[in-house]
């Protein structure tokens, strides 16, 4: 069976996870360790535990368990003082308490949730995120990163502290990976989190994986202010020092009145330019890739979600005809 | 196999509980829903499901899976925004909002916990308990009844609102069952709230089962102060109009350092008063009975229990004894 190795951990790791479901593929996510907000951020900050959101999210998404055990670990409460938690959050900073070992709490969520493939914090302790602007402002904590209330300058540096060491078996996945996916997901707050770990980079330029990035659908403000995709495939090729393979885009438009609500939170459509990617040393993989089913409202979550999402099976398909 | 239906859930329900796995029996719980005190009394207060605590304890008691994810469903938090809330207590609650049905959220975790017996509250939604004393004066909320901080007169009378419906599953256990069981556990807070429940008193009236009351080995502040065994007896079958068949007493004399820890508490043992007891119609079988092992601390609770304990296979001996 071939290893797949999806490095993100947010919402755009999720919708890959619940389509590579049909396909006889050994499934494994890195997550990010540097998630600050929410429910996460306040589990995190009071109880000293990894952020467990994305791990959560990752470990529902590679799930074969009863429908409503599943919703139990995605149910948010919308009262009381339990507001705005999260019950899976809730039952993985326990279970850290608990025995003492976040991955130890994370294989039992796996057990509980009969999950097939694994689920890999790219390091055992939390981190946290700065970014430092072209003006040389500092935005510290990956909440503060992602969610900009105003317009401001592009990113030009992002640290992580602390930086290392890596979970040795993220190492090992990756170094063991037939194809290694970036995204979608968030570029800043997402992907780069765990790239930016000691040892991460040079595991990857060890592996024999083929790196494949998919492409988000939308710019985000305070991240991805005007850029096209090639930008992205820029600064992830920048970071790795290695050449991408495989850039998979989107060519669907969106509705425009899908559109013209990204616009009120000032994302646009990102410009899939895929001579300037080619340029760049990627092959292109062009798709109509948008999904015409609505997000999924998950009860109790309050959360607001992207409106558009990936079709995860034509995204899944192409995945797995890449190391077919 | 023979069923025997335990009335309580507190504590004491639990140990022997413990006390009955080893026995060839079908075990069941009859679970109060007047508990408002503690992790439990906010999660009812502020999302409207039934009390979890007790159910929850009883799920636990009843559970063969292993002990990590036993210890999951009993860790309490002792610091942030969760401080004193009980994960199981959030499970059942996040499952009872989700699903909208609390045998259906009970149903589920006892499949997680891999049950073997069933736990069933009395009612299907929270009921609120009420004590009126010799003096006229009303305690209103189950804890406020089990928590006196002070000398207070006795317990004249017992109101729950509402009263009724019963659960009817609840019945059909009271009415198929080979034994019932009173106690141990607090008298006027986790025995009697069930019995007050319209149609429970009729039930046991109707059922061919063995009415057997294991005797408290202490008093308890407020509740029954002074109380000898034939008094709690009286109170019991008062309120039934039956006579029990059986009464479980301990003969055996706790450490005099720990009955003084008790005394600090206002509570001293109980007067095993057999002649008395025998008096009222009920067998008595006498043994010693006390737990020499220290009352267990599960991992993270930071909740004061009971130092003195039944020898929990001792009584479940006794149990099945009955019913062999």
């Amino acid at each position: 069976m071939k290893n797949i190795v999806i490095i993100g951990g947010g919402t755009g790791t999720s919708t890959l996870l619940s389509g590579l479901r049909q396909f006889p593929t050994n499934n494994s996510v890195i997550v990010s360790t540097a998630d600050d907000g929410g429910s996460t951020g306040k589990l995190r900050a009071e109880l000293g535990v990894l952020p467990p959101g994305d791990i959560r999210q990752c470990l529902v998404g590679l799930s074969y368990t009863d429908q409503p055990l599943r919703d139990l670990f995605s149910y948010r409460f919308d009262r009381g003082s339990l507001a705005g938690h999260n019950v899976g959050n809730i039952i993985l900073a326990a279970l850290e308490k608990q025995i003492g070992n976040p991955e130890e709490a994370i294989k039992l969520v796996a057990k509980m949730l009969n999950v097939r493939g694994q689920v890999v914090p790219i390091t055992l302790f939390p981190t946290k995120l700065t970014a430092i602007l072209q003006n040389g402002k500092k935005i510290i904590g990956e909440h503060n990163i992602d969610d900009a209330k105003t317009d401001r300058p592009s990113i030009k540096e992002l640290k992580l502290t602390p930086s290392g060491p890596a979970n040795p078996r993220a190492l090992r996945l990756i170094e063991s990976a037939d194809v290694i996916v970036f995204g979608p997901g968030d570029l800043f707050t997402s992907t780069m989190p765990n790239l930016l770990v000691r040892g991460v980079k040079e595991a990857i330029a060890k592996s024999k994986a083929k790196k494949v990035m998919i492409a988000n659908i939308m710019t985000k403000r305070g991240q991805t202010d005007k850029f096209a995709v090639s930008d992205c495939v820029r600064v992830l090729q920048k970071h790795l020092g290695k050449k991408l393979d495989t850039v998979i885009v989107n060519t669907a438009r969106p509705p425009t009145n899908i559109l013209k609500l990204y616009k009120k939170e000032k994302a646009d459509l990102m410009n899939a330019d895929i001579p300037a990617i080619e340029k760049l040393g990627a092959k292109v993989m062009a798709a109509s890739l948008l999904s015409d089913k609505p997000a999924e409202k998950i009860p109790g979550d309050i959360i607001k979600r992207s409106l558009l999402r990936h079709d995860s099976e034509k995204l899944a398909k192409i995945i797995y005809k890449l190391v077919s």
